[in-house]
């Protein structure tokens, strides 16, 4: 299994620079008084359809040859995904198509189709979501862009942690949510060519903690019925994630959803930002083991602001 | 009555530029798209205790000689004066006492204590508020900083548009939420001050809308009953703000509280900020006026962020 490198990092930079947003690193004051710790929010809740997603999609559809790219691409998502695929492929000119279940929220649907992909509906599951996917591509021709484990996709999620690298701090840790790994595995590979001493954690609901329990067991174990409010992680680890993560990652900490809230509660209150469940699982990892962040300056990816306003979690 | 001249705003923002936050302009395609125009959002939500009022608090407080100052300050009100009072007169070192209606929510108690001044509870009428405030100065020698009604405060509120004057683009109007007209006077007096022929336009609610009707009759004429989500604009135009406004402002438009709350909603989702209601009326009179704005490069004040998520309007 090949691993990406540093050079395809920057290139995957390059190739995506005028597309994507230079996203702020924000901090704030009381956040740092009630942590004890310095933090960095690197956010990408501002960044195109919303989050950190359209890098990893810009660079997979930007990768693609000619000859590749005019047959078009395809996914299944009901996520952030989708949107940001659809988005990356409209800049490009090049069709896709987005397998969605039926029951998807309304918005997410006028989104894709808003950006001009194709969607098709198929049932709720896994199963429905792969077949309909497999047929999708066999009659198009389309290239299929996994939403997390694809080289091209890893290399554009690294790129926030270019950015965050460039920046005039020294950060002695990073931060940021694993789902599918696809963020993280970035993550890792960018801070570690960058700076080897700089601590590398993952964060991850108690409820979805099959990349804890992998991680720990030196394999994958895949989530079997996750149940947590951070709807972006609720997929198990992908092959090529996994890899880079037992390479690069220090450790995998996990917290209740209680605590997620009460950290996102934060976020909104005083920084007067929208940032999505999944978002906030880094901040409650700090906030629940103060003593070990105490003093640290942190940089923290701040994934999405994705939410649906009609159903707020306060 | 004495206007402030530009000099009281320049030398405003020399006294507080060490204590308030240069708050970011922001675009968003989005929006731009939806009205038609090119509209840079001056995001006060970021300012300290999350609003503008910072800035006018600060300068008036900055302001007193030493021995006015070090007898201490005071004003009634339950919103983001209360804070921004509280937090100025912190950072002097000096003795705030705010007079605040006892059924004020707990969270705007919590947050003028955790500010230290001292919180004399008032029943919740104007009356009460008024008298309960003078036994409070009559006391303890306190200087009275009114809300907006003050040539300092309206100093201070017009070092934001300062700001939005020094950036590199060229507005074509800038336009603001009124209230007391705090805001307002000080957008308008710093505006014309540096480029006579910007139109400045203010946004008020249906619901409290005597800033229109007194700006009609060329005299004050008070709120009755005001019934707006915006809470931060129910107040009536101070005497000084009006001499100002009838001066310096082109026009006044007024819409409806669900106008407003489409266009919050608009910023919540789109921009992933966190804007309070009477933020919003600037974005809701241009969304209901897209002719007369068609094309024009808006500067438009994001007056604060203080919204109580457990009671959100969507």
């Amino acid at each position: 299994m090949k691993i990406p490198n540093f050079a395809d990092i920057r290139a995957a930079k390059a190739r995506i620079s005028s597309f994507v947003n230079v996203t702020p690193l924000l901090t704030n004051n009381t956040i740092n008084n009630i942590s004890g710790a310095e933090i960095h929010f690197k956010c990408e809740n501002f960044q195109k359809v919303g989050a950190f997603k359209f890098r990893g999609a810009c660079n997979a559809v930007f990768s693609l040859t000619e000859d590749e790219a005019c047959k078009g691409v395809a996914t299944h998502s009901s996520g952030n995904h989708a949107q940001a695929l659809a988005l990356a492929a409209k800049m490009r000119g090049i069709p896709a198509t987005i397998v969605m279940p039926d029951n998807s929220p309304q918005v997410k649907k006028d989104a894709v189709a808003g950006y001009g992909a194709e969607i098709v509906f198929c049932d709720p599951t896994l199963e429905a979501r792969e077949s309909t996917l497999e047929k999708v591509i066999e009659d198009k021709g389309h290239t299929f862009i996994h939403p997390y484990d694809n080289y091209k996709v890893i290399c554009g999620q690294g790129t926030a942690t270019l950015e965050i690298m460039e920046s005039a701090h020294d950060f002695d840790c990073i931060i940021a949510p694993v789902g599918g790994g696809g963020l993280l595995s970035g993550t890792a590979l960018a801070a570690k060519s960058i700076k080897p001493g700089i601590k590398v954690y993952a964060a991850e609901p108690e409820g979805a903690d099959d990349a804890f329990r992998s991680f720990a067991a030196g394999k994958i174990i895949p989530s079997i019925n996750p149940n947590t409010i951070c709807d972006g992680l609720l997929t198990s680890l992908g092959q090529l994630n996994f890899e880079i993560i037992r390479q690069y990652v220090d450790e995998i900490f996990t917290v209740s959803d209680e605590e997620i809230k009460a950290a996102m509660r934060l976020v909104w209150e005083r920084m007067k930002i929208i940032i999505e469940p999944s978002s906030a699982v880094p901040l409650a990892i700090v906030l629940k083991n103060k003593e070990l962040f105490a003093e640290k300056k942190i940089a923290m990816i701040i994934s999405g602001g994705n939410v649906d306003l009609g159903k707020l979690v306060f």
